[in-house]
């Protein structure tokens, strides 16, 4: 089902800024056994990013009503909001008086094997890099072709994902996940300062970690930092924490650390319904 | 008016990759004195950087007949010409047969002062950076949100054009033109390997240079050296060439060079009906 101001339709204005120039943003949120998933913290991320975007959102409640309306009658799915700037005329400037479109897009739960989360995933580095800008940093806005790229990359369907590094060679995230290392009862993530998605899920499990009293570290990521981890994990709001069996030509023991039972308990039996 | 792979409307699909992602590419084409400019420049260049994103371009002769139709009875236009990837499902992948969609928008031709390629105009430094891709270097895309909060740091109506440097500082394009440098006889223009747009006018000038046995340099472009530059000119299919009066704080003296009047000789006799 898609709906686009609150209507049910399948067309959105040429003219939207969205189309033209990436200019707006969204989010991916789980609909799960008729529950929506952090609905809060995905609203919270949109308006700190629409305030950087300087795009004024609708009203929550608005939002909320059709997300609602969306998925009336359904156990679980994904749902995707985009939030762009609205109809502009020719050229970058932001017209004046600009009017948002909010489009709201229903799909199908996917059907992942759920032994993944014991069992694990393949995971590629991809050639195409994150290219690193502090303003658009964290922010999941609109211009992805970078991800789109670094997705073209594989067709093979056993690599469930692929890892960007930046320009530096530092390892940012996969093209739709965020990364974690847990080495030595710690966990690392990658610094987002320059480039990269502040995924929901990442930020639910680093307040988390900080609940359990275990140590997060944002670092610059090597290549060589994955092969030395104990285990390597993807985070988004669908999948919610997987780890990785197998990364290039390098596998990794797949006996989960004691830190990841713990995350992953809190998600599937808290977060997720 | 607007044409939708060859439809009359106003609308597209919200599924639209190019809308999702950015997933998609732009021409902006002058209509003038009811002639086309540059056509075969503007095709070629789409066709090159289709190739890098691997989209496959409908047929030449179809959109040149549609362009046809979009200017019939006008005198001035211009022509925004937009290919996307075509409606996808959730997720970065690329559909197994793309259908890419084009779209072909006109607008009136702008009323710009036509004493301007003579007295210049005035321009700003932007606090936005260019991001350094060198696989999406020179291709026109439709990932542009560096430009559009550029462009959207100024308001004043006295300044025609924000200049856009690079994460290492090198002045690299405005947010909707390219940038030319005249010192001693010679051309300068920003080397585009690492981000930047090649513009069609940009590639004309720098061919016209050569028959005229112009030096052309592709160089490193600081902001110091705008400031020791005989002549700081602008280029695009809309404008053509026109010169800078002042930059930030400093002006320039508005007796244009040799090469200047060259160059314009040729665009406004020439390219321009």
């Amino acid at each position: 089902m898609i709906l686009v101001n609150g209507k049910l339709t399948g067309q959105i204005n040429v003219l939207d800024r969205g189309l033209h120039y990436g200019d707006g943003l969204f989010e991916t949120i789980a609909y799960k056994n008729k529950h929506l998933l952090l609905w809060d913290e995905h609203w919270r991320r949109l308006a700190k990013s629409a305030k950087i975007l300087n795009i004024d959102l609708p009203d929550k409640e608005l939002i909320r009503q059709e997300l609602d309306f969306v998925v009336k009658g359904q156990e679980d799915m994904v749902l995707k909001l985009l939030i762009t700037r609205g109809v502009g005329g020719r050229g970058y400037k932001i017209p004046d008086k600009p009017n948002p479109n909010r489009i709201i897009i229903s799909s199908d739960w996917p059907n992942h094997d759920s032994n993944l989360r014991q069992t694990g995933v393949i995971v590629r580095l991809c050639e195409m890099r994150l290219t690193r800008n502090p303003k658009l940093a964290g922010i999941k806005h609109l211009n992805r072709l970078e991800n789109v790229i670094a997705r073209s990359e594989w067709r093979d369907h056993s690599i469930f994902e692929g890892l960007m590094l930046d320009q530096d060679n530092y390892v940012i995230e996969g093209t739709m996940t965020n990364l974690f290392i847990i080495k030595d009862n710690e966990i690392f993530t990658s610094d987002l300062k320059y480039c990269g998605v502040e995924g929901v899920m990442r930020e639910q499990l680093i307040k988390l970690a900080s609940q359990l009293d275990i140590s997060v570290k944002f670092i610059n990521i090597k290549p060589s930092t994955l092969q030395d981890a104990d285990e390597i994990l993807l985070s988004n709001s669908i999948i919610g924490l997987w780890p990785v069996k197998q990364i290039q030509n390098h596998s990794y023991k797949r006996k989960p650390t004691v830190i990841t039972e713990k995350l992953q308990h809190h998600i599937y039996t808290g977060i997720f319904y």
